[in-house]
């Protein structure tokens, strides 16, 4: 693994930050709920795709100034569910080679973490991937498990004997996915789908249908085959886009139409290629999907789908309140690092909440602001997931105000004019080199000792060369003699 | 650096590849410019939004079908600029510390790769920032040269001195921002925008005017100031979503307000908090925006901004000739290491187009799908990226297509129905552990010379078990032999 892989190391050279310790008023309850029933609401034929009450949004945005401004009916942002597919996409990932005891660690942690639904590997894929299967649905977790399964009898009988609560049924619908995968025209399409969504309901459990590469699907074709299937009774319908091509608004204005179409609930799946997966998955839940697919880190084919740290974030952005109370956030750092280990790769510097420097401020005008108000520049509170804000000082793009936050943390007493004349000082060094918390300290130190004891007044520039000088000196002192000291060893 | 920041290796243990060697029909007429004259049509009162015209839209859509459906007036995503500031906003990244050699080789870079304008620091940062910023004006690069400044005359007659082609002038304009920032009310900020403007102007060179944390200010005082600051003759104005908390449908709604509003260009800034700053980027140029902020890898304040590799890839898939007219693509892994190597991180698994496995296909049915016509599964050409494809087979997830393609690559002869039984094997080895490319092609020998020997036919379990261990056999002796014999040195 890479030195700062888990998020908590910052590589050697790094400029030194100041851990701010700042208890600002508003006060949340934190009641997060390790996980309450989360997904098992939503009974077979729940359609639970629920419509929000101006009422609710209205409190939601006194809470909340990142609320949308207007209320939207159709939006599900704030009432939605997670289908986890790391177990599932993320095995299609080039790295991903899960054992046994690995998806279950995955498993476990997924369920502590709150997600409502866990998808698996095709039951069909392997032998290893059924005995897999069968071995997470005898866990007892509190989310539901599911497997994905192509739009074939053969894996439907596979499936429903695992012991799953539902199946989801996937078959490529794009006159591209047609032409040069399966080869099947709609007709026949709609025939199976039919057949295996009879079957997988003659068990009792849920059953979703899904096309593939629906964005590049006829859309006559697409709200054609959803229409039959939900009058069928079909649970979910699932729109994805395969190959990551969609947009936003192309997102926004499917979902929306096809909201009007069927009754059932509306899942979605997203693949990042052009780095657009997170804001369409926030899109779609806009336009009235009620089901998100994501993974641990987005990992899956190619470059993934929808990470599930960063839906977390968006969603929290939305509304803190309604995503603390069905997700333990805590435990976000620790799901990511279980899979980047898995499977080799470190957490990306840029992860939104848990990327190394997602609560680093550095400009000037951004710290001073943070130290006043972390509102200011902040949407994620750090420590609604466990985390914490670091404003960083010892760069040329310092301001005075974190400067002034540091003396009063080392317990000294300086004057505006004093902390502005010592960030001149501090800027003229990192000019050449980034400077650490050390040598921020050791300066600041010097400077008030200077001013304290009459040898040091605000502009004197050579006055401070010649204490930091002298500073240097005594410390160079002190490390030669303790170096002619010999070694505690060699005295016994 | 680790093992695979540079994007080129995969770590140990990783499931091997196929690479796919296949020209498919679709020749696009490479024809990269390598740098025009990008971003020098814009004059200092150039006013380009342009407008795209149905024509044109229409004929995007013949040649691509990513393109979006129905044509949009507004849109500019075939028609915007870059505005690159890796130089600026990434100096904010918690790493960066660039020295003046990195930042020369960095603009360098960026010019050659051919974005329209560099944003530098502002050189009232520090007096190193002052000198780097002079230094890059003297290169004589195609791209224009930014600095950006707070509103304030001071900070303006320093950067108008430094033969900048043009000044960024920032001020917060949200609540959050006047009561803990600058403490400033929309009088006063009106009144020095006027003033900073006004004097740029005289000095015959761009000013954009922007307001920092836009999605949190008062609408009505936001298109006040942008009105007013539009009407002195200001060459753009400029979004900011300092804190990472709009959505695509806010910034839609906004850009297309302020559309309505001013004459000139509009460019938007948008950080990546919640991992949407790459889709909010694209719904901004169809509302209407005409430059939009970068850095490469996004590096910023905390997790940071719109990355250039990630709007590439929106961009790209949207309209490929177009891109692919401005802009040199094969550079942008290059530009992408440098960076990284110069603020010490790892170019992350998940990142567009240059992640390492954003072109590594590996389920059964996508690869199949591949092997047929790569537009299935692709929307981004790695040829125009300057990268290659992939396939991986070693897998218990693998398909019969994918094996068959290998097969023929080796030059070997089987029928499906043998090459299925083969991957039979492959997926029953591959529940144990992935398997090497090496693994795999000595089990497709076997195979073959079983099926040649006629040893071995379809379904003879035990037979290729035999014929494998054998093979196994004699590779260990062959490996023995070789150990026993005395290193080359001990015999001279």
């Amino acid at each position: 693994m890479c030195p700062h892989a888990n998020g908590d190391a910052l590589p050697n050279g790094t400029s030194q930050m100041v851990a701010v310790d700042m208890s600002n008023g508003a006060t949340h309850t934190s009641s997060v709920k390790s996980n309450g029933v989360n997904g098992h609401s939503n009974g077979v034929n729940g359609h639970s795709n629920g419509i929000n009450t101006g009422a609710k949004i209205l409190e939601q945005q006194q809470r909340n100034p990142y609320a949308p401004r207007a209320s939207d009916f159709l939006s599900n942002v704030s009432n939605f569910k997670i289908i986890e597919s790391t177990l599932r996409e993320g095995e299609q990932f080039a790295n991903a080679f899960f054992d046994t005891k690995t998806k279950i660690a995955i498993a476990k942690a997924l369920d502590a973490f709150g997600v409502e639904y866990i998808e698996l590997t095709s039951p069909a894929a392997s032998e290893q991937s059924r005995a897999d299967c069968e071995a997470i649905c005898k866990l007892g977790l509190k989310a539901k498990i599911l497997t994905h399964i192509r739009c074939h009898m053969d894996d439907a009988r596979i499936a429903v004997e695992t012991g799953v609560d539902g199946v989801d049924v996937v078959i490529g619908t794009s006159s591209f996915l047609r032409e040069f995968s399966h080869g099947k025209d709609m007709a026949y399409i709609t025939k199976t789908a039919i057949e295996v969504i009879e079957f997988v309901k003659t068990k009792g459990i849920e059953v979703r249908f899904s096309s593939e590469d629906s964005f590049r699907s006829d859309l006559v074709d697409l709200l054609s085959i959803y229409q039959t299937v939900d009058k069928i009774g079909v649970n979910r319908v699932g729109i994805a886009d395969t190959v990551g091509c969609a947009n936003p608004r192309q997102v926004y204005d499917l979902v929306r139409t096809l909201r009007g179409v069927v009754h059932c609930d509306i899942e979605i799946h997203l693949h990042n290629d052009t780095g657009m997966a997170i804001a369409n998955a926030y899109t779609a839940l806009e336009a009235g999907a009620t089901h998100i697919d994501t993974s641990v880190l987005g990992i899956g084919e190619r470059v993934g789908i929808t990470p599930l740290g960063g839906l977390v974030a968006c969603l929290y952005a939305a509304n803190p309140e309604y995503v603390k109370s069905k997700y333990n956030l805590s435990m976000l750092r620790e799901i990511e690092n279980l899979v980047a280990e898995a499977v080799e790769v470190n957490v990306p510097f840029s992860n939104p909440i848990t990327g190394y420097c997602a609560f680093t401020h550095k400009a000037g005008i951004h710290a001073k602001a943070i130290l006043n108000n972390p509102s200011t520049y902040e949407i994620l509170k750090p420590e609604d997931f466990g985390l914490t804000r670091y404003v960083s000082i010892g760069h040329r793009l310092t301001g005075w105000n974190a400067v002034k936050s540091r003396v009063e943390q080392l317990g000294l007493k300086l004057t505006d004019e004093e902390v502005k004349d010592a960030t001149a000082k501090i800027k003229e060094l990192a000019d050449v080199r980034t400077q650490s918390m050390d040598d921020v300290d050791s300066l600041l130190r010097v400077y008030h000792s200077g001013i304290q004891s009459g040898e040091l007044a605000v502009g004197q520039k050579e006055a401070l060369d010649r204490l930091l000088r002298k500073h240097r000196e005594e410390r160079q002192r002190a490390r030669d003699a303790s170096a002619s000291q010999p070694p505690l060893q060699q005295i016994c």
